[in-house]
């Protein structure tokens, strides 16, 4: 499944560099799974007042090209493998055709006691 | 009673045009606050888990010379007003002599309905 | 001239409090600030690039009710005053109805000298 | 070569989930670079004006155990790889004994042109 989210990019993001920070593209692409989870039904407000929340437990990022300020990016992201307790995440930012980073993410599902717990039912188990 | 923070500026403070952004002013006097606080006995992590916190409720902030990357800056908190449910901190941020940003800061405390409550008692009511 | 902007909440501009970061808001009017600049026509990479940017050298902000995170909010933006060398915006941010933040932005643009230069032609004038 | 940064956690870096947001510990350790950077008597600030900047070019970063706010933490810098135009960093963020994040990190130093230059002279190249 693919999912595409819209980010344009503002002073904010940007550092003396005149690039995007790098720890920004986290943000990019943390808003990107944001959006993908509530587009399939999951409440993460529900999810925090029942003591549950998402937590990324690893990240391998390449940044192939600098972002500028007021670029029109997209992240695309495919979710490549769901398991009870664990998914991960290709995610890519592209300005137009060209790649700008690129990132797998692992995440998970961790309650108030920082244990691993299944993830919502709405997270498919993928084959 | 005056407090002194000492603050580097890394390259997630500045932004493309050089200087550092505006909004991280914001971040620098609150980590100014929040050490005046611990140093005078609060603990907000208690704060938090009996369902209080700090809110920041005004700002008026002046800024005069921007910050640049690697400088060294103090921020000087000053509690210049403390009634039974707010707080107004000046504070100033410097690069030596010279004054960079100043700011007007009143803040309360809150529970978890969003009610003010009294502010912990180690903050003494000024006269 | 009233402006719109849409914002939604994520997890970046959360703190631990469960609202949103109260220097985010500075964020949040600034990206307001750019839409607007842009839509009148003013390229803010090209006046980099001729050696000027916008400065912001006034805020007063009131912090009424916290937004959460997933909120859509709006920025309104109301350009109050301009003169050659200054604008004054007047920015709100609301939830629906309910309006969480206020704030008066001045702002002037300034050279790689720092000094004060005319606004872009852009930017009108007010009576 | 190891370097020690010391780290302060601020409400500006936790998240809604009430622990330091994942974004927030790529700011953190780039602070242990600049400052190993700085300790080796390179000079950002110059380099910039000669039109030359360190960029990240790959991040494989582990979240092992989350900090939370006050946490005092030490980021733990060692050089384990440096070309002419590469440097690799093995980065472990401690809070105490307990290992709660690490990173492999790898960075270059482009012109203005984004093209890849020799490292400045400072950072000694490992056999």
């Amino acid at each position: 499944m693919i999912f595409q989210f819209p980010i344009r990019v503002f002073y904010e993001d940007t550092d003396m560099a005149g690039i995007v920070y790098y720890a920004n593209y986290l943000r990019y692409i943390e808003r990107a799974r944001s959006d993908w989870v509530r587009n399939i039904g999951v409440d993460q407000n529900a999810m925090r007042a029942a003591g549950q929340v998402f937590v990324v437990s690893r990240v391998e990022a390449d940044y192939i090209t600098p972002a500028r300020f007021e670029d029109e990016l997209v992240v695309i992201t495919d979710v490549v493998k769901v398991t009870k307790v664990r998914m991960v995440f290709d995610q890519k930012v592209f300005r137009g055709e060209t790649l700008l980073f690129k990132a797998l993410v692992t995440a998970a599902c961790i309650n108030e006691a920082g244990r691993v717990v299944r993830l919502p039912a709405e997270i498919k188990v993928s084959d």
